[in-house]
């Protein structure tokens, strides 16, 4: 069985254990802090015990990089796991929510070799392996038919993390948002860069400095295999290493012109 | 047959002539201006279409007040229609759009009677009818279980509108956003208020002064049924005469005490 055959499996297992718990008390009730800072709820510790009975059921001991439950040690490559990447959406019952997995041979972010990412909302699977492409329910996703060079940056659709922002990011973006007509924030970074990855939105930024590895991982991979692009916000292809408290701010555009309209024109990207 | 039943009935009609078209080119082909100003699509116009179907085959003739047709005039008080709300998502194939139609027996927001709002990505299917409450799938909602006395500010989730903010007005929401660890703009504001309204989120507000009765009416009476507060921006209860070109800004709330919470600190709302 491949890895990345294993980590559908272990989706789907978070799938099923986790739906009739969305939205429910069940899903809120809190048990300290998680590796990663954040509070730790029943949906998250449900998943991630998900996706630890899947590896043991194939005997597959990658160390585990995990929002939840931190470093696990082990001896084959890193598996880098968001459960559930959109926790309050799941614990609220608003349908937008995934389970976001990983799997690199090595120490970077860069290094992903397989990705999963699961919405929990509906049941769409995305996966990649690196130099495979991306696929959306078996199917391949590209940056598709919204080519871009016939439509302007006001018409295009703008995904943006404004939870939690300090007025002097939201005063910089400012400038970003008054370039599109419309924005959107979902609230849940993977599945957010998905919808970049299937072309339903054209940008997705999040210049909080607050994302981490486990958020990423495995997004990053299906982002750069359909053929969108990703930057940090020194202008470089975005990478890091997997430290799973490390935070990033990134920008994903479906191709490389978008990045130069917005970057040449706001302050935050100089 | 009752006002509802057939509004009921337009929307079902709307949600199956649309929902192979949404994420197509059908959908997104323009036609034009439509009375409210924006571009008609191929999917208003298919989902006008199915509405105005639906009201002549029960020889129903009220004032029609129309996103895409505008006013045509009839007998017996006043249908506000907005057939899709969220174009953007549902010409992108992003799952969140609506149909909106409200009935009124005068020309206020206050005096709309009956409302049907239909999520056309999943057919969940919401209902008010004056002094009847609210209702989601024929199940009553209301504010629900989360009460608000035992949650902060801070773990609430805000809805805003931030599309094409301006510069100005964006300033005056960075307070508001810094009082929340979580917000979300899904874009299609007759749905976002159906989840304040069944308790999905705690806050949606649109101080663009862009909104039109035609997004609102529907979602008006949704949102007063379910026991949540709607204000205009001087803090009165929001109302309006039906004038389909007039604009609104709005902040609606599961209940007075955030409201108070929110605009004693922001200057936006003073």
């Amino acid at each position: 069985m491949s890895v990345l055959d294993i980590l559908k499996e272990a989706a789907f297992e978070v799938l099923n254990r986790t739906k009739l718990i969305a939205g429910t008390e069940e899903a809120s009730t809190k048990f300290g802090k998680g590796a990663g800072g954040d509070i730790s709820t029943g949906i998250d510790l449900v998943a991630e015990q998900a996706v630890l009975d899947t590896l043991q059921r194939h005997d597959f001991k990658p160390t585990i990089l995990g929002e939840e439950c931190g470093i696990i040690h082990g001896d084959t490559g890193y598996l880098i796991m968001d459960a559930i990447d959109g926790t309050t959406n799941a614990i609220r019952g608003i349908p937008f929510y995934c389970c976001s997995l990983a799997f690199a041979s090595e120490f970077k972010l860069s290094a992903v070799t397989d990705a999963v990412i699961m919405d929990l909302g509906n049941g769409d699977l995305y996966t990649s392996s690196k130099d495979n492409g991306a696929f959306m329910n078996s199917r391949r996703i590209e940056i598709g038919r919204w080519s871009g060079s016939e439509m302007e940056l006001q018409n295009m659709v703008l995904g943006m993390n404004i939870s939690g922002v300090s007025h002097e990011i939201l005063n910089n973006l400012s400038s970003v948002l008054s370039m599109f007509k419309h924005a959107r924030h979902f609230g849940a970074n993977a599945l957010e860069l998905c919808y970049l990855a299937r072309g339903l939105i054209d940008v997705y930024l999040d210049v909080r400095n607050k994302i981490r590895i486990t958020d990423m991982a495995a997004a990053y991979l299906v982002v750069k295999e359909a053929g969108c692009k990703i930057y940090s916000m020194n202008g470089e292809v975005l990478d890091s290493d997997l430290i799973p408290n490390h935070t990033l701010s990134f920008i994903a555009v479906r191709n490389e012109a978008i990045y130069k309209k917005i970057t040449s024109e706001v302050s935050v990207f100089k």
